[in-house]
């Protein structure tokens, strides 16, 4: 099979998403950069991939995609890589498709907006941090984490005893929200941060945490 | 099988949306009413279903699921409407994710406030419009519906010229959205028009719609 690409940058959390993806998968890939300080992902060429003018874009052969959790699927199920996804077990596959949600709709929500105003902001130079919206939504963020260090005294992982691609999605945020003071929401939880050392560990998200290191230091 | 049980109010554009799924599915289903006036969303035998206190939450004999979006997936592919997925074509089935995504995280966030603040606020006594939200969310919404007029312009639904659950996750919020003065924003697009007028006539959706008709009569 041929290199594939994704157009964007590692530094976006829903690019390293799906480098994670295609690492799992040990595919080939391209990282084709996107000038984001030139809005080059504004361009008539990147509408093209996506229509939104947004990273990532994804182009195999004569497929493109966007939207970074569509492109995962698509990535885990050409490299036979389903077990990620569970597939094939009908309650295993909704339980990572519950906690795919959780991390889109509850978790993301929360520690997006810290991570934007104590790693980003300084990282790109967009100006000086706002601690309100921090402080708001540390609040939101501890509420989340109380779900998921009772639901990680249930099971090893998120969506059940194994390793699935609902686990995988929180690592950019994650990695960066680590470098922070806020690091200390996670340390104390207990079964997270246990959760969290395990998902350290893998080579897939080790390999694309080498990608991110440089950008945080 | 067994009747399965959703608890929620159909008035929430997630619990119909699940409805919707089903009715497509013709399963046998019971709504169960969750007292949101008495937050009944949030005792502990809900939470019990829903660690987040919001619904629907959807029980199946054993298993227990919420997040409107994966109960979609486990019912489509439990009663054997995976067609409404494209499972088993790699590329049609990405298409089908990239236009959910684009639904979850483009056009809901701009067309639930509109409908939060000009229909549901009415509907529940919650206070009076805010209408900077609404036409902040109205400009956002027209942005939105630029890129959705060229898509249905290239393919008759969105994921392509078949129909899907992509499709149909967009229902309720438009259909309260078509109760209020900015129906125009449909209207005014050729192709998005005649899309949800394709979507209105399905069963499903008609059956679905009774149900909400009344709440906003």
């Amino acid at each position: 099979m041929g290199v594939v690409k994704v157009y964007g940058v590692a530094a976006s959390p829903y690019v390293a998403t799906v480098l994670v993806c295609l690492e799992e998968a040990g595919a080939a890939y391209e990282l084709v950069p996107v000038d984001m300080a030139a809005r080059e992902q504004k361009s008539q060429h990147h509408l093209a991939r996506n229509p939104f003018g947004k990273i990532p874009a994804f182009e195999d052969e004569e497929v493109t995609l966007f939207e970074s959790r569509a492109i995962q699927r698509y990535v885990l199920r050409k490299y036979n890589r389903t077990d990620l996804l569970r597939e094939g077990n009908l309650e295993e596959s909704a339980m990572v498709d519950v906690w795919r949600e959780v991390e889109a709709h509850h978790y993301e929500p929360a520690i997006s907006h810290i991570v934007r105003e104590c790693v980003i902001k300084p990282m790109i130079g967009g100006g000086t941090r706002d601690q309100a919206i921090v402080d708001e939504n540390v609040e939101k963020l501890k509420k989340v984490l109380e779900v998921y260090e009772k639901r990680l005294s249930d099971s090893v992982y998120l969506a059940g005893d194994f390793i699935s691609v609902a686990d995988l999605n929180h690592f950019p945020y994650t990695y960066f929200l680590m470098t922070t003071e806020y690091a200390t929401l996670v340390e104390s939880c207990t079964n997270v941060k246990a959760w969290w050392e395990r998902l350290l560990v893998r080579p897939s998200v080790r390999k694309v945490a080498a990608m991110l290191a440089p950008l945080v230091t």
